[in-house]
């Protein structure tokens, strides 16, 4: 053991103690001061093992309660559908009917939204606040890699599934919830939008027909044009996700040749599939021969425990997931990953073809983030300030006048709002603008025209006092 | 001027004596000696300044000479053909014959040659020398721009088409050049190969036919056969590039919707396309209604100036030029751009689908180094250097047993050798495996099976006694 930092020595002996069972799945460990007394360390090389130690998937942390040997996660169960703060229920319910295939045509006013920054941000403009903690850390790491290239790194392209280093500490993540993924069955995009490119450019052909949920993500009805496939939306509720009868009548109409869904806190509304339905959803998938995309970017935005991928039940090796680090730490990192199951070699040649290489240094400091515990610890913050963000603005919502029904998310970084019938959010989308608030009307949810009184709002932001201005003004700037 | 820092009011002094022709295009200005004495500065403020202003385009360096007022630079004239050392002349000149468009299907080898990171390098391993300067520079830049990041910038996608700082550089920085471009005529993309992805995406449809040079750029074969591409390989001289006449030809035969070249040091050969050239294919790409993607990738690796791109002489608003700083600065900071002339809304919207946005911060890192004239710095140290690995590179081929024949290239990273024709550098390939020895074979460079007595050898890295032995080995794993 000599040569080792205090940090490893604890780490290894407390490794060593959960092995031998001195502490038994979902046991608690000694406190931190016990720790520090115990051991003569200090409070910071306690806390630096045991983040590592959960950052290895041994251990888990609660908050205030201290840190617990892991157990498998249970899935997190289901909204309720009863609303708190008296917000009606019942958002979300499935009642359209099922519109034939057809090829996709996204409006430019999505384009406009993302140019003003806006899709997560009802006020976007310069912020001079500092950094939180996780991101000062996230940057030291960062620069630290670049600090460490030597010799000619510079002159190499980086492997064309990405850096191990990272790919095993993602493995490591995504094994902590139930999906025990090796590093090999990894490949490392431009964040999950490109994942998501990859793997429908990897299992259609144009023509092809794409379900997908409605509302549901625009990025996809995006990719869906460029590929010039043909979509089939599928009701979807915002607190249970896809209809899996409207799917199974979808599937016996029409050719289908993938799924696009999001089991974990789906966009707009943060919807959470039941276990049930995902079981069903894999019957249908192997029995139509269907390939599904499983788009998990918002797991990590959980506000308790992340719920188990889709992936993990994927007995028949033909969910594709696809994930990035922009939701749950940062939108600048650009990275991302897809598992492609049956179709990962041809997913990662796509990737090589198109794109060469991601940056080196850059996951070498994400996977150093990663393994010291770092992305753990922001995890825990972020997910109590998510849950005060969400029940901020769910409180504001319920001062609105007139009817306002809200989806009530345990993970996203989004509620879904329907407004009363003659409301027009469209409409509305150039009178906030006048007035600096940018909004995301429901239309944009769905190529089908739905969804004209509804709208997505973010809580990814805090609410200080000038957004919360802003959403006061929203109320007026549509009519209600 | 108050609150300047003494470069800067040197900078804005010597600016207005440009303007005002007190030094005119052309004229040596007054020597760093002599501006530090007359002007009391020291010489690290003398030569930012002047760093800066050549960044500008204002000024240009010629080493050991000094600093010159720009004039718009003239085209490099295209090599002789004829070779020093006593080399043979004539490499790569057009004899095969055209065959007809087919779909692509590119070998295996090429994804191991990849793996190994050994595209651009005969003894690919790890390396522990010390970073060369510019690459410090480099890195300190995107360490600063890290730690400058503020407030929720973590929280924002960055502008789709790229940050604008960047983008006013790499316009600055062409414009030097002689083409004029604007900051929002360019896109941002991961890497050149993307670009070119993006490039024949918006342009072409499956089944299209795609007229590319041969011997050529493997990376862009492999795109074909990604999009369903059909390509025709059009004889091209490792000296002067594309040949006009094959291509005329070419063009009355079949319907051909895209051109793919790479008129500034064309891989494997380093070809230059005169200028005559160059106007011939813009006149053939009116006349036939093609659409022209410029490879601009080696442009900066040029061993005097840097050739203006033919996309300077694109008046019909045809050529779509993609580059980026993988062979000039860092293959690990994945940034390249394109113009695209008429198809660069489709091609932004195409990179916004499929990626979203890059890294801002890396970005803003680069915008700096080139700004503060870092990059123009890297690239003078780089040309000489570049220069150096050429000729030792000639000089050892020029001692290899029986007639070898190489080209001469005036940039770029490769030169291109033909072996006696019996030689078969495929078979060859797994013989210089065993020595650590990894080798590009001719027949990567083209589908049809050609130039099986080639291949490419890099002088990308500089002729240690490591890979000066390396070299030695591949003659006899060449049997000559």
């Amino acid at each position: 053991m000599s040569g080792q930092y205090r940090y490893q020595q604890l780490e290894h002996w407390l490794r060593q103690g959960i092995t031998e069972q001195r502490w038994r799945a979902g046991e608690r460990l000694p406190s931190i001061r016990t720790l520090c007394q115990e051991r003569g360390l200090s409070k910071a090389t306690v806390q630096h093992a045991l983040q590592r130690l959960e950052a290895q998937g041994l251990l888990e942390a609660r908050p205030k309660a201290g840190y617990f040997v892991a157990v498998k996660p249970a899935m997190v169960p289901a909204p309720s559908g009863s609303f708190p703060n008296g917000l009606a229920s019942g958002v979300g319910e499935t009642q359209a009917a099922v519109e034939p295939p057809r090829l996709v045509n996204v409006s430019d006013l999505l384009l406009d939204i993302m140019r003003r920054s806006a899709a997560f941000d009802l006020l976007p403009g310069p912020n001079s606040d500092d950094l939180p903690p996780g991101i000062v850390a996230l940057n030291r790491c960062v620069g630290r890699a670049l600090r460490r290239q030597r010799g000619a790194d510079y002159q190499y392209y980086d492997d064309p599934a990405g850096d191990s280093t990272l790919r095993e500490q993602i493995a490591l993540h995504n094994a902590r919830r139930g999906w025990p993924v090796q590093p090999n069955q990894l490949c490392i995009t431009s964040g999950c939008q490109h994942a998501l490119f990859l793997a429908l450019m990897a299992t259609c052909q144009p023509g092809d027909v794409v379900a997908v949920e409605s509302p549901g993500f625009y990025g996809v009805l995006q990719l869906l044009q460029q590929l010039e496939l043909r979509v089939v939306e599928v009701p979807t509720s915002v607190a249970t996700g896809m209809d899996m009868d409207a799917l199974a009548d979808v599937l016996k109409r029409w050719d289908v040749r993938a799924c696009v869904v999001s089991p974990a806190f789906a966009t707009p509304g943060g919807a959470l599939m039941p276990i049930a339905a995902r079981q069903r959803l894999l019957d249908l998938a192997q029995q139509h021969n269907l390939a599904i995309i499983e788009d998990d970017i918002y797991a990590d935005t959980a506000q308790s425990t992340a719920p188990d991928p889709l992936k993990a039940m994927d007995a028949d090796n033909r969910v594709i997931l696809c994930s990035s680090f922009s939701k749950s730490l940062s939108r600048d990192l650009r990275l991302g990953w897809v598992s492609g199951a049956r179709w990962h070699g041809r997913i990662q040649h796509l990737k090589l073809v198109t794109q060469l290489a991601s940056s080196r240094f850059l996951q070498q400091g994400v996977a150093v983030f990663m393994a010291d515990g770092s992305y753990g610890a922001h995890l825990r913050r972020q997910r109590q300030q998510l849950r005060t963000n969400r029940d901020q603005l769910l409180a504001q919502l319920h001062s609105w006048p007139g009817p306002v029904r809200a989806s009530v998310p345990e993970g996203g970084l989004a509620a879904w709002v329907e407004l009363p019938g003659h409301v027009d959010t469209l409409a509305a989308y150039p009178l906030g603008l006048e007035q600096g608030v940018v909004i995301t009307p429901g239309p944009l949810f769905s190529v089908s025209g739905q969804f004209s009184h509804c709208l997505r709002i973010s809580f990814a932001h805090g609410w200080d006092a000038k957004r919360m201005a802003a959403l006061a003004q929203l109320a007026s700037v549509l009519n209600l």
